[in-house]
């Protein structure tokens, strides 16, 4: 079988000018970076009253074996374009730092990718580097506001803004300085995370304009006084210049898929530490210009989906009107018990035990209100057997359930998803509603999540927590959503208990305050914001070839 | 008088797809940035064997008077359009960090800049992001080599890479990490530059093309082993991963003037730890699509022309045609001891005593067998009787002077300047010969510098330096030219000798090696590769107004 590479090698782009003028995008709002990207200056954007129907992708939790998520948010929209629906595809653009850590990449997979596939994975359109920028400047102007005489009283231990690379570089995590005296500064300690994590990407991807850009970064929490009273953002007056940095990220990324159907690629939080959703700004562009928008959200559905309903969503003044939950049949082995190696080999009985994973989403979804229908993401291994067990379950739970074969076949495996998705969209769901509501406590919404999502028996949350918890609903915070971090592996935080844990404790180790991004981080678990390279760094064997073609980048 | 911006605001830019193809770029070879920036693939590039004359832009020493070479070169290009010259214009491109600290940016000022210049200050086309990247990606994975066993047997001690980023951040000059423990690293101190410090800046814009830049990368000494010997960025294999990372920066960028006449803006290392010229590749692609090609060096012509013509020119195999030599009544005054307070007022004593400046200039330029053209670069105060005296005195030095009036009226105030520049570059400089030959110790290169361009009577080179240099030739890097670091506002190393300072002495208090650069740098002074932020930096006053224009960044 053909590798993504070799498949996304043999495709004809279209230029993006096309591509941008078949979705109704007028030159005027084409800002072209080179001939297969694109910003769209949302100004120049003709009005429109219209509103399309918003399609979220979800999973079951992730496994080594893959779930196809993207791939299958690429062919459910290929397959809408296929069956004559005005359709805008929207995803998160993907983080450079990592490709030279682990090879990867690339954005879907299969006959379901977009394209250029190394653009997007390199610098794009600099959205990324653009947040770097802004980051830092603001920590530059921390650190200067202290040089000079520290007129904010910021007290330097309990300064809480690090800095950013988009590198994965473990030995910035930790570090101390400005050393070397006088001239350079006071010496603290301090580190930085990776640019994806940074509440800035959060910020960029839930704004709904430039002010409210504006108006969210001039409210980043920087660190607090001696006195404990915080330290904003626009205290050190660093929101405006961050603002003009991030004036042509904020414009949504156009690309195109294999079936030359627009693409918006724009933002890319963490989904641990924040959302892990594409920009409210091109969801809300997207719904703009077409009737139906497919998106997807990071990791399983009790992370990726909770959050999109409970933060992008009640943040953005927006709601699904379908769901898809992607499962595949390795992937369910896999909960049910079955090892990497051992997944080639038909097991009707792991595929059975195994969907207790995919029942439990099934069943949190519907606490949203919302009924999903199962997309099959199907590989050719996949035995008729295995499948039907799917489909048994899924009607078992009153649940449909496609068998999608976009993978091999493009837009044309996911026909009958798309109609069944279209439908379902075109009728909406009446019944969202998210999981809690603004004004409960905030350790009351962390406690609902963890009960209802996660199923813990038990949820700890120490007194110091309760206590910081406390402090923010006093600064005015208490009508934040909470952004839970926890491994994306198990309903748990035991990333080893597949399937359908129960009896479980949730601890919830710290909590983060983004008050810019507008949310309350519940961190339960190892979160790495800094990851490291493995021993021998993919950027080892990434080259041009002799016709200046990347190699060795998927 | 209006401001910069303001007259750049009035200004009709046409689309750079325009502007390109009346320079010969076919629409193949243009890859654009937005509506008014683009990267030309010079792969695309019809073949060409015509070859234009090259003519160097330089100037007096700089006063907070302000010289003006930037604008003389972008009016000379204006000039030579107007009077039917095929020309195009190579400029470096600004860093973004600086602009958030002291009020600037731009590119040229009056009449006479190249637009569009608030997306020339920011990101413009990522190439220092890139930079950033590739740096960075390297200095990862040099920790990470030793994180994991050290194969390479790198002395944490002796590793001279540091990191970078284009921001003004002290604090970041000096640090120790990593610290936290096992998990991430082996501790060490470490700091940062400012990007256009990185000796990739300085790479790329010597590489004559991409596998030149790659060889190049590869040749970075990153630090010593155990036993003092060298080892390598190709070692560390991040050689091509980092020319992956680069591969779009190489390529130059165009915009244009406010005559929309085209101009490559492309690389900017530092004039002092670097060789301060824009990209070899931007002049020689230049030099084949046009007859005449105007450049500029940075600072005065005591270290910006002497690196041109000694290390750039050197290293590309490049010779200049004809020079012209910047100068400004009130900057002469100020070299003649008047201070800036005072320059309003008429002063030809003054001029006259300042004038050594100039004269010293032209004599060194004719070490290197150059007859330059003095532009006298008009300011509205100045006095017909100070014009007079500059004349008179560029006649005792046998030398053409021209007042210049591109500031106030663009190219039509260039043309007698640009009428005498193209007949001396058609007449050429036959007796153009670099000031010292390859094969002569890096000692006596760094000794005939000081002694015959700054004019020292003493050049002191103590004991460890010369022994450090005796190394690096031993390694085989003898016949690098030397890259002199030191003040911009005097021949001396004092920055208050003003004029034609004789009998000073030079101490080299450090060298570097710039392997993959290809030179070896002498520092003599204090030489700040990461700046900081003044007390209010303008980054305060930078913001989106209501129609989403940048405010305060000019």
């Amino acid at each position: 079988m053909p590798t993504d590479i070799e498949i996304a090698r043999q495709a004809t782009l279209k230029p993006i000018a096309e591509v941008a003028a078949k979705a109704g995008v007028p030159d005027e709002a084409l800002i072209p970076y080179g001939k297969y990207k694109a910003k769209i200056d949302r100004n120049a954007l003709p009005a429109s009253s219209s509103q399309g129907k918003l399609i979220l992708v979800t999973a079951i939790n992730p496994t080594p074996a893959g779930e196809g998520k993207t791939t299958t948010s690429v062919g459910l929209s290929d397959a809408l374009h296929r069956i004559g629906k005005k359709t805008m595809l929207c995803l998160r653009e993907p983080s450079l730092g990592p490709c030279f850590g682990m090879k990867g990449g690339g954005a879907g997979g299969g006959k379901s990718q977009v394209m250029p596939m190394d653009e997007i994975n390199l610098h794009f359109t600099g959205d990324f580097h653009a947040i770097t920028s802004a980051h830092n400047l603001l920590a530059a102007m921390i650190d200067n506001s202290i040089y000079w005489s520290n007129p904010l009283d910021i007290d330097v231990r309990r300064i809480v803004w690090k800095r950013v690379l988009d590198m994965n570089d473990r030995a910035l995590r930790q570090i101390a300085g400005p050393l070397g005296g006088v001239a350079n500064g006071f010496p603290r300690e301090s580190g930085f995370d990776i640019t994806v994590a940074s509440e800035i990407m959060a910020i960029l991807c839930l704004a709904s304009d430039i002010e409210d850009l504006q108006e969210r970064l001039g409210n980043i929490v920087i660190g607090y006084k001696r006195d404990r009273t915080p330290v904003f953002c626009r205290d050190v007056k660093a929101d405006r210049a961050m603002t003009v940095l991030l004036k042509d990220a904020i414009q949504p990324n156009m690309v195109q898929t294999l079936e030359n159907n627009p693409a918006f690629l724009h933002g890319g939080p963490f989904a641990n530490i924040a959302h892990g959703c594409n920009s409210v700004i091109a969801t809300t562009t997207a719904l703009k210009m077409a009737d139906y928008v497919v998106t997807e959200a990071g990791f399983g559905a009790d992370l990726g989906a909770e959050k999109f309903l409970d933060v992008k969503c009640r943040i953005a003044g927006l709601k699904p009107d379908a769901v898809v939950l992607v499962a595949t049949v390795r992937a369910l082995k896999m909960n049910g018990g079955v090892a990497k190696a051992d997944l080639t080999e038909e097991n009707v009985g792991a595929v059975r035990a195994g969907a207790v994973n995919l029942k439990r989403h099934i069943e949190n979804l519907r606490k949203f209100g919302i009924q999903p229908t199962v997309a099959i993401n199907h590989f050719y291994l996949d035995t008729d057997a295995e499948i039907a067990v799917i489909r048994e379950m899924a009607a078992e739970f009153d649940t449909d359930a496609v068998v999608c074969k976009h993978w091999a076949d493009g837009g044309a495996g996911a026909e009958e998803l798309a109609r069944i998705v279209a439908d379902k969209a075109d009728a909406g769901a009446p019944d969202f509603t998210p999981l809690y509501p603004d004004d409960i406590p905030l350790a009351d919404k962390i406690e609902t999540v963890a009960r209802e999502i996660y199923r813990a028996a038990e949820v700890n949350i120490p007194p110091a927590v309760r206590k910081q918890l406390q402090q923010w609903e006093e600064m005015g915070h208490g009508h934040f959503p909470v952004c839970m971090a926890k491994t994306q592996y198990s309903f748990s935080t035991d990333p080893t208990k597949l399937g359908a844990p129960e009896g479980h404790e949730v601890t919830v180790r710290e909590v983060r305050l983004s008050a810019g991004a507008g949310f309350v981080v519940a961190i339960c678990g190892d979160i790495m914001t800094m990851p490291g390279l493995p021993k021998v760094p993919s950027a080892e064997a990434i080259y041009l070839d002799e016709n200046g073609q990347i190699e060795g980048l998927f």
